[in-house]
């Protein structure tokens, strides 16, 4: 077994965000199991699945103290006995984490794992964080493992099906930063649109929400070369951004009287049949409700943004039928992220997917201005610097 | 312009089926347009959808006098100038008609065309077929056209694009009564399972019910040597009939207290995940919500019964997205008639599509037994012959 890691800090939550309740403290890991690393952490994106998971009370997969962070990259430092992913040195993107072992997983769809909640919000019987009570005295108080990673923490414990080996793709400390985010919000609006949805050349995409997710979404309609795509948001700015990475179309939201409006806009540029590929990034019903309308016949929906636990979309039965449109559940783009994390990485060499433009850095000491941005829309996608 | 065909007898509806306004009478045609044919009828099965639109007082499609029936099948008798898909004397099936133009056209999609309701169910401003007031005075009163044929009639008109050259492929009456019902049912529940699902090897399918429909949905899903092939009825000798049929499960749901039994019966068979793909022939709205629930992470449920036109699927969205479900309407199995009819022909001649088991042949005269015996399930295909 390798020796006991070194202490960290980490952003630990107490409590909702919303209510101060995250603060910067000092921590130990304990020892890590065969099946995982010791990553010590560059980066880490901020998503707004940290803000939800760490803004509530209580509910599924709310766990106080806990640490978030899902968007991690660093460098592993030591690895357990059953670990051939990466080796200490090699630098790493971390992602979410799957079994590896159920139906889904062995069928190729690990971010469908039938085990995907238990293991990526529930942080698992142990804890991989623990409060610096005193030299040697673990304190097993602090959930871990959050994706699979926690990596709000200057050093931290993933589980192996987290960590996407990038040696040999991503040179320094300044590129990890830039990347960090690839593993989740990034490859989710990318990935959905390229490889779930099968976006290309003959298609009209529109897309709900140009946060992170819905902007990787633009690019890669954008790599696709579709023919039609379209941003659609409430602010301007976004919409402006949206333009930028290759929207042909952007639609603001923010005067309409109805969401009436919205089906007349998005048809009005679809030769009034619709868009054939609808990405829904904002978990917003009557939005979603709108984007059932004015997909067109064979057109595909597709559910990327977290809707509240409760809500319920309307479906009339015998339209959607007739119309032979699609539904269709995505979560991190059906990604297999030992192949989407170097794809991704690729676009990015070849000046086709300018992250750039989406990321902005701050220290980690300076994680609640990074979420306020984030809030206000002022930045896209936070990364904070360890 | 060819001339004037001679007289035919039709069944017409002059009021819902239920009430017995459904009557056979002798009929003449109006003269054909540069994309019609005469087609003289052999055999046409009946569906479900005849009573639907034959069997309400009023409502999208539901027109009086009118002559139903869309699985006909016969020979040309004469053509339009601009037709070419046959000539005098071809045999033929008729299948649903499209416009052929449209961006779903175009785009491989005609079961899906834009103008698929108005085309298929509404007949058009003018009238194929009118009642024989008297020579030469064509009393232009009983809607034709439906689905583009108006089958149920000894000699219809046909649009060019519902017809199905099967010269070459079809020798006989007696192959063009038992083939007369490929170009709907048989389509619909084989194209879902075949085409539009892509069933293999590794799904475990599940139809709910066994009707026509469904039970062409069981058969292709052996064709794709499906590894687990679920038939769902109320009724024991149809589950019976799944089984020769090649399903490997069978479920019947006459029993149950509650349908929460029915998931639980299909998850029993599936590993505990639940399906694969799911096809739904029933339109029971209870029974489509339940297939949402036992389909497995990234299944699809199929829709392809016929809802009440206000009936609203519940989708639970966050659960939904997770589990990478997938809801997909489907019409006619997404198929392209002049590859689907002659695919199921190949399929039927070598022994995988035993047509025989489904179909029951009835006079035309006889047409209210074998209406009958499709509603009391003694009967799955009853085809009646001219």
């Amino acid at each position: 077994m390798p020796s006991v890691p070194p202490p960290a800090r980490a952003i630990v939550s107490h409590g909702p965000v919303g209510e101060g309740k995250w603060a910067m403290e000092q921590v130990r890991l304990r020892d890590i199991e065969a099946d995982e690393l010791v990553i010590r952490i560059v980066a880490s994106g901020i998503c707004h699945t940290d803000l939800h998971f760490g803004g509530q009370k209580e509910g599924f997969g709310v766990v106080y103290p806990s640490v978030k962070g899902h968007e991690g990259s660093g460098y592993v430092e030591s690895v357990g006995a059953n670990v051939t992913v990466a080796a200490p040195g090699d630098p790493v993107l971390l992602s979410f984490s799957y079994c590896g072992s159920c139906a889904l997983c062995s069928g190729g769809h690990p971010s469908h794992c039938v085990d995907f909640n238990n293991i990526n919000f529930l942080g698992g019987p142990d804890f991989a964080l623990a409060s610096a009570a005193g030299e040697g005295s673990v304190k097993a108080n602090i959930a871990g493992r959050f994706f699979g990673q926690s990596s709000f923490a200057s050093r931290t414990i993933a589980r192996e099906s987290s960590v996407v080996n990038v040696k040999g793709l991503v040179y320094s400390d300044e590129e990890l930063q830039l990347l960090a985010p690839l593993g989740c919000g990034i490859q989710t609006g990318s990935g959905t649109i390229a490889k779930v949805a099968g976006a290309g050349e003959r298609d009209c995409v529109a897309v709900l929400g140009m946060g992170g997710v819905g902007l990787s979404g633009i690019m890669a309609a954008k790599i696709r070369n579709c023919r039609t795509i379209i941003g659609i948001d409430k602010v301007a700015s976004r919409l402006e951004l949206a333009k930028e990475l290759g929207a042909t179309h952007v639609i603001n939201t923010a005067g309409m009287k109805s969401l009436t409006e919205l089906v007349e806009a998005v048809r009005a540029v679809t030769e009034g049949l619709g868009s054939t590929i609808t990405m829904d990034t904002t978990g917003f019903l009557p939005l979603i409700q709108k984007a059932v309308e004015f997909t067109r016949p064979k057109g595909k929906i597709l559910q990327v943004g977290t809707a509240p636990i409760d809500a319920k979309l309307d479906i009339p039965i015998f339209e959607f039928m007739v119309a032979g449109k699609q539904y269709i559940g995505a979560v991190e783009g059906d990604s297999i992220t030992s192949e989407s994390v170097p794809l991704m990485i690729r676009w990015w060499r070849e000046g086709k997917f300018p992250l750039e433009k989406l990321v902005k850095r701050f220290k980690a000491e300076e994680f609640k201005e990074a979420i306020k941005e984030m809030h206000e829309g002022v930045t896209v996608k936070p990364v904070i610097v360890w």
